[in-house]
This record gives C-alpha cells, sequence and structure tokens, in this order.
C-alpha cells in the first residue's frame, strides 16, 4: 500500500521524533545544531534549542543556557560559536583561524569562541522556560528562578553590549560587522555590502568543510562569498576583535534591521521578566529605553505607505531593500502607524510571500519568489526556514494577532510533518534542505505542539 | 493567504462538522441519509448512522434503530426504504410504485416502506450501541439494555428469515431478487444478470428524481438500466412480495458473496451480544450455526489460489467473477485457508485496489482501477466509499489485524477531512462526488474519531 | 469496569457532543441558549453563539447575527432579548411584560423584544467569522464579506448608540438602568443598588418560570430580588424606553466597568476590522476614539496599587467595589500602568481567583471564593462560568499573553470534559450547574478547539 | 495558579517525553531499562523496548534486538540479562555471580548473560518494526526485512529451545527454574513453590543492590527471599546450566501459564510473519504446531466454569491457583470454550481486577485487590504495570476485541499522563513506584500514541 501513510506524521508522531532528535543531538551540556554539519554551540541555535527543551525538562533548558552563558564575553557579547571541548578541529573557520583566546582582551580562555555575535533571541528561550516552570511543581520552578538570578546580571550586561557597542551613535539600530552576526549567512541583504569587501593579498589559506557535508553547491555559499567572510575574519583579528576599533577597521559595517527589531522585542521580553520577577527598577527601566530606542531605530528605515523595513548599508551609505524576511522586521517589535502596519501585513500574507500561488504551504519564504534574487534551493535566498516561521507564530502571538499567528503554526507543523526536521525547505516542492535533523527545527515543532 | 487552511479540517473539527451534520439530517426519530437527495430512511444507512449517533448519544442511537425496526415487515424483512411521513411523493420509486401496504400480506400499514431488503449490518450498531453504552453512567446503560430487550426478538426474526426466505437451499449464500438489495445499486457484478432482464411492454411508465438533483450523468445510472430496475419492482409487485413467488417469478436472482459474508459476520455479532447479554441459548445456536453456514457458502465461492470470492446467478447459472468489494467478502467473515487469505490480503493491498499507484488515498475502491468496467466517477462501478472503508477498518479490527484496520482509518479520515462528507469520491483525485452532507460518512468519520 | 471512561470526554469527542449541541438547539435563524430554560434569543447569547457557529459554518453564524440584528431598534439598542415568534408565553418577563412594540418608539413592531440590551460583544463574533471565512474558500468568504457589507452601519449604531445614549456625559462608562443588562443578573455587584431599589405599591403581579426548571433555590434569585427586577421594568416602560427619560426615571443607574471594558475593547476590534475591510475612515476614527476614552474611563476606577476596577452607583454617588469578575475589566481593555497590571494579573491568578488552592479548575469564579458574598452554586454569585473563561482567554490572547490565554483554554477545556456544556460550574466539586446543555458553552468549547 | 496543568501531559507533551525518555536511556546499541536502576539489558525489557522504539525508528529498534540476540546461547536460549560492557560490577547477581561464560557449555563469551531466560515476547516487537515498516519508504522496509533474514533462524532456535528444552514432557507449558523467569519475580504465584526452596549452608554469600536505589522495603522482596533467588543460581551453577540436568537439579521448577500463553501467541505471531515474508513452510508449520500445543496446555489448566489458569508446581506436585495476571493466560492466546471466556472476562472487567471500585485507573493489577496476598505498593503483588497494560491491550486487539483493546489503552495513557514513566503504579492512588523514567514504560506509551 505505497500511498497509506504519505501524509506524514500524526501530532504525537512528530512530537516524539523532534524530542528523540533532539536528546539524540545532545552532547552533554550542550545540543549540537545537527548530527553531522554543525558539532558546535550557535549562539542563537542554542535559544532556539532551549525553547524546545523547556517543555521536555525545564532543568535541561537551563543547562543549554548555562553553557552558552558560561562562554560570554567580558565585555557582554555572547559568542556566535562555543566550540565543542576538542572538537575544534572539524569546522571551519574553528578556534585555530578565530585565535579570540589569544587575541581578543575579552574572550574566555575557556571555552574557545568566535569572535562575533549572533541575533539576540535568547530572552525568548528564557521566558518560554518561565512559563513552562510555572506550570510543573514546586521544584522545577525553583530551578527556573535559581536560573534568572544566576544570569540575570548577564544577560543585562549582554543586551547592554548590544546597546553600547553596537549602536555607538545610538541610532537605534544593531550594527554588524559580518554577514553570519544576523544569522542569514548568504542573504540577499548582503549581496552588496559584500561586494564592497575587497580580499586582501595576505588572506590566510584555508579549507572549507561545509561543502563536504552538503554536496548540493547550490545550497551552500560560493568560494568567491566565502574568502569574504573569511577577509573580515582576518580584519576582526587584526583589530583584536577590539569593539571601538572594529568601527572602522572592517570592511563591512551594516545596520540590521532585523537584529535590531529582534532586540528591541527582547529588550521587552527582558523587561516584562524584569517586572514579573522583582529585579532591579534600573534595569528595567534600561531596558524599557532600549526597547523604544531600537523600536524607533527600525520604524525609521520603513517606507511610510508599504511599512517595509530595511538595513542600512554604513561603508556605502546607503539603504538596502530587499524583498527578504528583513522587510518584515516591524512587524516583529511593532511601532509602525496602522495603515503602514496593514500594508506589511497585507505584503507578508499576499502573493509576495506567504501567499504566493505556488508555494506548498503558507509560511515565509527567506527571499520572496518574486524577487530577482530569489533561488529557491539556496539557504537565505529562497528557502523556507522552520524556525524562522516560528519566531513569526511567536512574534505574532505576542502582538496580540491569535489567528495569524494559529495558521503559521498549522502551516509550519504541515510543512514539518515529513519527520526530516530540515535546516530549511524549498518553498514550492516542501523538498527539504541543508542538514536534516536539525535541533531548532525540532525545536520549534516542539513549542508549537506545546 | 490562499494555501493557508488547503490541508483541510483538523480531527476536532472534522468531529464537530460530522456531528453537526447527523443532527442536521435529524429528522425526529430517522436521520435522512443526506439533506437533498434522499428524504427518507435507508436500512443500512440507518444502520450506519446509528453507529455514528452512538459517540454522541445512545439514546439517539437506539431511536434510530427504533424507527427503522417499526417498519420491519411481518415476515421478518427490514424493508430498504422507510418513508417519511407524507414524504413519498418526493422520491421515486416511492410508496405509489411500490404499494407494500396494499399488497403484501407481510407489509406494516404504517409506515410506508419498500418492497426490498438491504445487507443486514444492523446488529453491528447495536453492537456498537452497547459497547458506547457500557462506558457511560447506569442510565444510559439501562437504554441500550432496554432496547436490546424490546428488540431482540426482532433481530432473530430478521436474521432468520434471511436464513431461511433468502438462503432456501441453504446454500449458505442470500439470493437477492433486485440489485439494489446489495446497497451497491450500479456495480459490475450486475451487469450480466440485468443484462439478462428483458424489461416487459407493460412496465407502467415513470420519471425519474435522482437526476435531477445529481446533475453529471456519469454520477447515476443510465435510463435503459433504470427500466430495468422497475421491471424487477413490477415483477415483484405481481409476485405480491411473496417470498417463495419471488423464487421463481423474477427475472433477477443473484447469491450476493458480500451480502452473505456480511451476514454470517453479523450472525457472529449477534450470537456475541446474545451471549453477554444472556439471551435465549436456542438463539445464540441457531445464530452460530448460520454463521457456520454462511462462512462456508462464501468460502465455497472462492478461488483456492487467490482467495477471491464470486456471486452466483441462480438464473444464468454460472459464477460472477468481478474485480470489485466482493472479491474481498471472505476478509470480512474469515475462514479462508492461510495462504487463500494470504494472498486476497495481497490484493487488497496491493496495485489492482489500495495500492494502486495512482490513488489518493489508500482506500479501496468500489471497483478496481485495474477492471475494464472501471468508472472512476460513477457510483459503484469505481468511486471509493468512505462507508464501506469504515466496513473493512471495523471488520479487520475484528479479525485482530489492528494496524491493518488502523491504516484504513488513517486513509479514510484523511480523504473525509476534506470536510464535504461526501457519498463517494473518485479514487485518484480525491474529489467529493454524489450527494454531500452524506450522513454514513459523516458516522464512519465519528466512529473513526471515538 | 465502572471507572473507565470517567475521565470524560476526548477532545474530538468534546467537539462533536458541542457542534451536535448546537445544532440540536438551533430553531432555524435563532438557537436557543438551551433546550429548556431559555426558549429565545439573547443578545449576548447570540453573539457567543456566533463564536461557535462560525467553525462549524460561516454561513449559519451570519444567520444568527442576522437575526438578532434585524430585531435591532432604530436608536441603535440591540436588546437583550429577541423573542421567537409566538413563543413568547412561556418566558418571563415576556413581550406581554415589556410590551416594547406598543410603548417605545424606537423598537420594532416585529419581532418582539424586551427594552434593555446587554454586554457588546456582538463585534467579537464578527472578526471571529471574518477569520474563519479567510482560512475557507472563496464563496465562503463572500458570505462573511456581504454581511459585513450589510450590517457595518447597524453594527455602527450600536456602538454608537452606546457611546452616546448610555454615556451621556462622556464619562468613559456605560451606564446600566438594569442589573440584568449587565449580563451578571444577580452578581454581588448589584447588591447595594439594588437594595435602594424600592418597589413601588403598584407593581403590577407576575409569576416566576425559571424557578420551575431550575429547582435548586440556591441556584436562582430569591423573589425579593424578583420584585426589584420588575419593578425597575415597570419603571422603563412609564418611561416609554426612552433614552432621555430613563437617565431619571428608573431607581437603578450603575456605570459598569465590565461592561465599559468590554466596549472599549469591541470599539478597538470593529475599528481593526473597519481598517481591514476598507470601511469608512469615519468610523475608524469614532470607534478609535471611543475605545480610547472607554479606555480611560475603566482605568479611572481603578485602584493605583492594585488595577482592580470598581463600578460606580450614579443613584448612591459612590463606587462599589467587589471581589468578582469586573475587577479584572482593564486585563480585557488594558491600559493600566505596568505595575497595577501584574498586580492584577497576580490577584487574577492568585489565591483569591483562579490559584484558590481548592478549586477543582484554575479557571475564574465569578466571585471570589474569599469574598463574603461568595455562594458556590448561586448563578453569578461564585461559580465558573465558562463563556467568562472563554472572553478572558480570547482577550489575553488579543493582548499578547498567548500563554496566559492557553492556560486558560485548557483549564476550561477540562472542565467542559465532562459534557455536560453547563452554563456554570461549582468551583470546588466541578459539578455542572444551571441549565445543561448550554448554547455558549458549547460554543466555547468549539471556539478553543478549532 | 497551583492547580493549573494538574490534570498531567497533554499527548503530544507526553509522546515528546516518552521519546526523550528512550533515547535518553540510550547507551548506543542497548536501551537501559531505566537511568538508575537496572543499567544493562533485560530480555523482555528489550523486546518492549523495540516495540516503542519501531514508531521513532526502526533502524533502531532493529540494532536492540540484533543486542540482545547477538547474546544468544548456542542451544537457543536468549538469556535474561545481557550485561553492558565493563558495567557489570555494579548489578548483582551480576557475571562474576553467574559465571556462564565459564560454566556453561553453550552461553557466548561475549557479552557477559545470566543463565535463566524471560517470558517470549520478542517476535511481538518484530511484527511492530515490520508493521512500522511497511508504512515508511522503502530504505526502511529493506532495513526491516533484512533483519529478518539475518535473524529468522535465531528467532527459530529460540523458539525451538522452549518447545523442547522447556517442556520436554510435552505438557504444552514452559518450565521455569526460577520465578525471575516470569519476569514477575515476586509474585503471589511463587510464594509456595519458594517456601519449598531450603537454601544450602553453602550458599555463597552476597551484597545486594536494588535496596540502596529503592529504599522503601515495601517495593523490594525481603532479605530471605533473596537468599532463595540466589541459591536457585547456584543449584544452575552446580549444574553447569545444562538444560537436561536442570530438570532434576533446581528445587524450583514450575509449569508457568502465563508465560505458556505468550509462548503460544508468540509462535502464531512468528508463523504469521513467517507465512506473509515467505519463510520455509517447514517453519511455520512447527511453529503453528507449537501453538496448538501450547494453547491447548495453557487451556488444561483452567477451571471450566471460571476459566481462570493456573500455574503447575512440578516439585510439589500440585496446581497454584492465585488471583495474579496469571489467571488471564487463556484471554492472550485464546482457546477457551465461549462460556469459560465470557466469565474470565467478566472477572478481567469486574470488581476483582480492572472494575475495582476504588481503583484510580481501570487498568488490571498484579494481584487482584480482594487477594489476600495483595500489597499495593509491593512490586508484583499488587502495583499496576503499564507495560502489562500494554500486552493485554495488544492481545485483546490481536483477538480482535477492539472495544476491549481501546479502552485499555485509553486508562493506560490516562495513568501514565503523570510523566514519570513509572515502573509501576500503586492501584488506588495511582502513585508511581519503583524506578521512574522506566524504559518499557515509555515504549508503551509510545506505541500506543502510534
Amino acid at each position: 500500500m505505497a500511498v497509506a501513510g504519505s501524509s506524514g506524521f500524526s501530532p504525537t508522531q512528530l512530537a516524539a521524533r523532534a524530542a528523540y532528535l533532539l536528546r539524540g543531538n545532545d552532547l552533554g551540556v550542550m545540543t549540537s545544531a545537527a548530527p553531522k554539519l554543525y558539532p558546535h554551540m550557535w549562539s542563537w541555535d542554542a535559544a532556539f534549542v532551549a525553547v524546545g527543551l523547556a517543555p521536555l525538562s525545564v532543568e535541561r533548558a537551563v543547562v543549554e543556557l548555562d553553557t552558552l552563558l558560561s562562554a560570554q564575553w567580558k565585555n557582554g557579547m555572547i559568542p556566535h560559536i562555543v566550540f565543542a571541548d576538542g572538537a575544534g578541529g572539524d569546522y571551519f573557520p574553528g578556534p585555530d583561524r578565530w585565535e579570540c583566546a589569544l587575541l581578543a582582551a575579552h574572550a574566555p580562555q575557556h571555552p574557545d569562541t568566535s569572535g562575533i555575535m549572533q541575533p539576540p533571541v535568547h530572552v525568548i528561550a528564557v521566558q518560554r522556560i518561565l512559563e513552562h516552570a510555572r506550570r510543573r511543581g514546586r521544584s522545577t520552578r525553583a530551578v527556573a528562578e535559581e536560573f534568572l538570578d544566576r544570569r540575570w546580571a548577564d544577560l543585562m550586561r549582554w543586551h547592554r553590549w548590544l546597546a553600547h557597542a553596537r549602536d555607538p551613535g545610538g541610532a537605534g539600530r544593531i550594527t554588524l560587522y559580518h554577514g553570519w552576526e544576523s544569522g542569514m549567512d548568504n542573504s540577499p541583504r548582503w549581496d552588496s555590502a559584500y561586494a564592497n569587501v575587497v580580499v586582501g593579498p595576505d588572506l590566510p589559506p584555508y579549507r572549507r568543510i561545509d561543502t563536504e557535508v552538503v554536496r548540493d553547491p547550490a545550497q551552500r555559499p560560493s568560494d568567491t562569498e566565502y574568502d569574504r567572510y573569511l577577509w573580515l575574519v582576518e580584519q576582526m583579528r587584526r583589530a583584536r576583535y577590539d569593539d571601538a576599533a572594529l568601527v572602522s577597521a572592517v570592511s563591512f559595517a551594516v545596520q540590521d534591521v532585523f537584529v535590531s527589531a529582534v532586540f528591541a522585542l527582547a529588550c521587552d521580553v527582558l523587561a516584562d521578566i524584569g517586572e514579573e520577577q522583582s529585579r532591579p527598577l534600573a534595569d528595567v527601566r534600561d531596558l524599557r529605553s532600549w526597547a523604544d530606542r531600537f523600536r524607533a531605530g527600525v520604524i525609521a528605515t520603513t517606507d511610510e505607505r508599504t511599512g517595509a523595513a530595511r538595513d542600512f548599508d554604513l561603508r556605502a551609505g546607503h539603504w538596502i531593500s530587499t524583498k527578504t524576511l528583513a522587510m518584515f522586521a516591524p512587524l516583529l517589535c511593532g511601532g509602525l502607524p496602522r495603515p503602514a502596519e496593514r500594508a506589511l501585513l497585507r505584503t507578508f500574507e499576499g502573493p509576495q510571500f506567504c501567499g504566493h500561488p505556488d508555494l506548498r504551504f503558507a509560511a515565509p519564504p527567506s527571499t520572496s519568489p518574486v524577487a530577482k534574487e530569489f533561488r529557491p534551493r539556496e539557504y537565505w535566498r529562497g528557502p523556507v526556514w522552520p524556525v524562522m516561521t516560528w519566531l513569526f507564530s511567536w512574534a505574532f502571538a505576542r502582538r496580540g494577532w491569535a489567528d495569524r499567528s494559529a495558521l503559521l503554526r498549522e502551516e509550519g507543523l504541515r510543512q514539518a510533518s515529513d519527520g526530516t526536521f530540515a535546516e530549511y525547505y524549498e518553498p514550492f516542492s516542501g523538498a527539504p534542505l541543508g542538514s536534516m535533523q536539525q535541533s531548532w527545527t525540532a525545536a520549534a515543532v516542539l513549542d508549537w505542539l506545546g
């Protein structure tokens, strides 16, 4: 009966497989992003993973964040990679390339880390952990609250560093010095900025590893792109990862409107937590002021009529307007005037994104199918990323849009019901792409399934 | 967001809609088969409807069967139609055509009924009612048990009539005098037998009504076919519906292997009920002996190697071998030698039926897509009937084939998740056909959803 | 196996029973509140019922609201009862007592209605209808949109009447002239105001009917209370239900903070709909200004520290502070300063309400178990009303409190899983009270189950 | 909100937790029975665990059985424990006590094993694996079929050994030489037989470990009991675990009716698999003949009126009649005359077992609450074992009793919804007992949840 069951896994089966996967990717105190491609801890992966662990084990979710935070830099930065002990050699660029412990004044001596950041989604995980803990018994609640006691100051330092070191001018927008910091590595958003990165003749040689795992080159960045990625790392190394020095030392500097919106939102989330858990009023006040500043910073990038947001290239001095998820940054943090917000929602739900008539599932592609840069199988240039569908569904619920949130959840679950838990999916066929058994995809599913 | 939700209704939504439909088709003490096409009570529809009512209201399910049984003929026959009071005029052939109250010695004066039977699935409903009642409180259990007290003798009379009047020779097979008695009106199974029906010149004129509701002629029988149907009725009228007279009076006489298997099964079910509820031992003994006789009668029609069952045309004196659901009669009642049963299951699950590579859902088509008589949209000549999927899934569970049963249930639910509750479905496209909002389709869904 | 299944109905069974109930209570173009006690259409029942019908049939949900709106008064008021044709005699006070068609200039000649209002929750139903329609096919969407075309002006007139006729002073609070207008008939909120109602010697005699259905007097108001209720009706009759006259003619005049919060919320909901569906900008502007005015009016009643809201007795000139659901009005419409809101949430979730240690389910009792007026079985003086649990869960989702909303939904569903669909429940034992098979309880369950 | 969520985990949450647990107990190629108490592989645990792994990963389920079968003895016996490499020291009696590799001619040199068997439920797991594989893609089906190719002969050897070495007289009943072989270590079934075990003066000294983990002595056997357990091991050692020698060498020899019924059932299951997968006809014939012999052997122990089955003490030469799960052995394998079967079902569902009025959940206690040996917290002397509930629900489905099976499943899931996945539960309070996070409890839940 060839057809039978081809409809995919039922909700209980899917939940079981997602949990089985997460525990299978568990390395003890960190969860690898996926069984093969990524053996280390990624900053925003860890946060999303903790969201998925929370319903399974508040205790284990807390461990995940503790591991990440134990690699926090003294200046407050949470590095985008924490390398698994002794396992650095299998990933490039690894500790030997970054050499943060050696070069950066603020980096920890142990564990090894990279020298850049990723989007600040971590306090979302903290909130989900607290919410799950509330429903459990006293001892579980204590675990969550002790975590907050232990880490409140660290979380504040992280947010403070973002607000100061990454927005020195007070524009209300986070500056990135590498496309990797956006988490959306090869998004069309960075094409023009990367085009201006001139690789120096003295770029130390290297050998890629990612392409040995994912064999389809259409799914991974090209070698030319990779040279530029490495050159930016080289520039940071030479600046010894010094926050003040990076401002001028790196050929790439972009104000990321998506990260900025996430940060505005995260500041509000952390402020809410702070208020509920009676943290210092001064901290809460700082968080609210950053939330306001960055929300305003995001809104300042938007088109009055369409509400679409833009990044700003500091080196080239011009706006970057793309038909990518970044357009929708204001939907995450709010702040748009009503008519613009309505227009932006219509774009999100209309034929350029979720409502494109050929989409298999009504979830937002990373890049619009109608954009000229659209590539349906190429990482952040088109595929649907379940973790992004989750982020929007979670943020929409927070905005009070229960119906919109439920719809994204339904479509996200339909997409995930193939059971591959792929990193990303081809938007039209629904084919799973990237690494399979991706931890954060499983985490999204687990949060959706309650 | 055009695509969203196109995946169909969730299980809770589907259950709600099915129940809403059943209550909407409720005429008080009977449930119409569907809102438009069929305003009266059909015998096997009523039984399946009672299966669907049982989880909603044991009390109401009992009413449905009481209504049907209150129209039982004095000879024991449950007529295939019970006409709603004063509503006969809208259906053809209606009471004026049948004139049973006038012509048949055994027919009740009230309500009006037709003069033929339908497959004896009724005690399946009785069993489901008792099973649901067991889970409810004392008063509900009492309702079910009082029903059994009240109706045991009637159910026995019905089975006794089938065993005697419809198998006078003791072959272990039920004789039909009209294709309609099979419930599978235009199945290829009856083509050759109907071909031998020569319509008399004195067939009283008539006007069809069914084609005014379902406008696509491909989904309904042709006028020539309809003439034959009516001629058989005419022959019965002239024989005054007398059981003994019908044996020779009607041009159509076929031993229906599917009905026979259902009867064998039903006798066992009623015997089980009788044993559990301490009914007369003599009744239970009779039921078991009929079960054995008819099971043997079914097995006697089968091919030793394939296990496929056949009908027998008494008028033409030859076997009728078709690639239809009738082939699988032995899977319902059991009794095949193991190798033949295995072979028959493989046919059921293989490319000729549920495993046909182009099927939308792995549910058995009424006629095999590889049969030459196959018509994908034409009633019992190809479409998938959810109520048959249900019957097989229920019977397979009873056979101890839990996994096979679960698979049919899953596929049946996937098919029904379009929410139309169609009478039948095109096998390849899954397009809903026949009347929509069909009561027994809703009933099947409700039983599946618990 | 006595214990088995005692755990209550599964989600699919519950959904099926709720839908079965709603269709069973369907009188054609209106849904009776329950099979026995209430044979007519109640204003806010109809709205909640439409919320439950929307997932079953957008078309039928629209009919429900059309029926209600067809009884709208010319001044804009939606009357709290629409009497079923020719069925008035079974309810007291019925059309003969109200005599609106005769006395009130604005009342319709047909159908018969009462002369007071109920809480303005109707546009919530409109929004749910539109949301469900969005997920269905084109023709269903058209039904919903045509409804809005047809009824937009009526909905505006209703809101405008509330904003003007019921808040002539512009305080931002709706004045009630009868406790019944609150929907929470015998809530302790009205005790003091009713105490000041001196029944005139010329109160026409009457006979209660409600106590003949619900026999436990502890669940229904006393005769003394009933006299006062009728006296207020008498006063309105004498004022010929004239909006301007009522201001001084009736002994009872209270600004209801709960209704005011619902109204603020409803104005925002209707404004959202208006914006999305391109209704006149002037209407949207009016709605937003009313939303702001009434939100401010609600907040003005609150205690700065606890955030608890109060009603205001216009006749006695003092605030009414009770430990009832009315306290939480600001949680519905928002507007409290953060610390007060946090405090109020803590009260809602803490031992005075949902977190009371003896509660069977963590859903808000109508009156706090720690209040001296608390009566666990007495209507609005203690029992949990599922429809209120639904209203808070819906409103919390709209506030962006997804987790809180989900928790109320879970507890509400646990409570309803007994399958009685009772009007209200004893908070400690979970015993179902009031009329069973209540339409709005079923509606709440259906909305929760998607 | 203390009460909220106290109702236990939802189906998706439960499935996720069960899968998370199973993966957490995964030691690579074997799954430990529970995180703490049992670090090795137990024979029937492994089979049940494979049932739970099958829906998660057919591949991993196959590995579990491969690991177990790789420790099969040359005579065909599957040993009751396979010791994890180098981890034997933490369990008593461990490899040093059994010394099978040294003493037994048929034991493997590696891995270390115990010298006795456990109930032959393994082919049930094989069938579930094949069923799950059928629903997956081609490569998964291949994994399952290659497993069967690889292990068919081993499974046959296991069954052949049971039929011959453990039923030398051909009584149709499996002889046990140790209560542990029943899997129901301290069941009242073995009290009298153990009472006749006279511990020799030369029992080598030992130290228990189990009581250090489970601190409540009421839940574990006493020291006197333990001495007898060890003395039997000593007797086997001295007989060098020789099948022929054991017949007379060991003080304990009981024909276990429950194991015999499981064996009859297992032979039929394996025969079904053999037929479907075209294994040698001679094997299938042997299996069917064993099934028949052991079914007859089980029925021969039963009381004609009640249908209750008994064990037989070969040393004392008398029947052992207990109110334990063993009574119900014929319900597993079938074969009782109808009236006796009905009576036995009534006992199972009535007040002595599942229908006892004080039970928290309608699942069968290991020993009847009305038996004088009943101890509600003491291992197999009263508690409900979820894995037994599963076995009966699975067997009932195979018997064609879909409704009874569904009821056990429902109650089993309700019991497990506390999320502890305890080894066993107190029948009245539902308190979890024994080791928590037990693999086979999680496996039962996963199979139930599909």
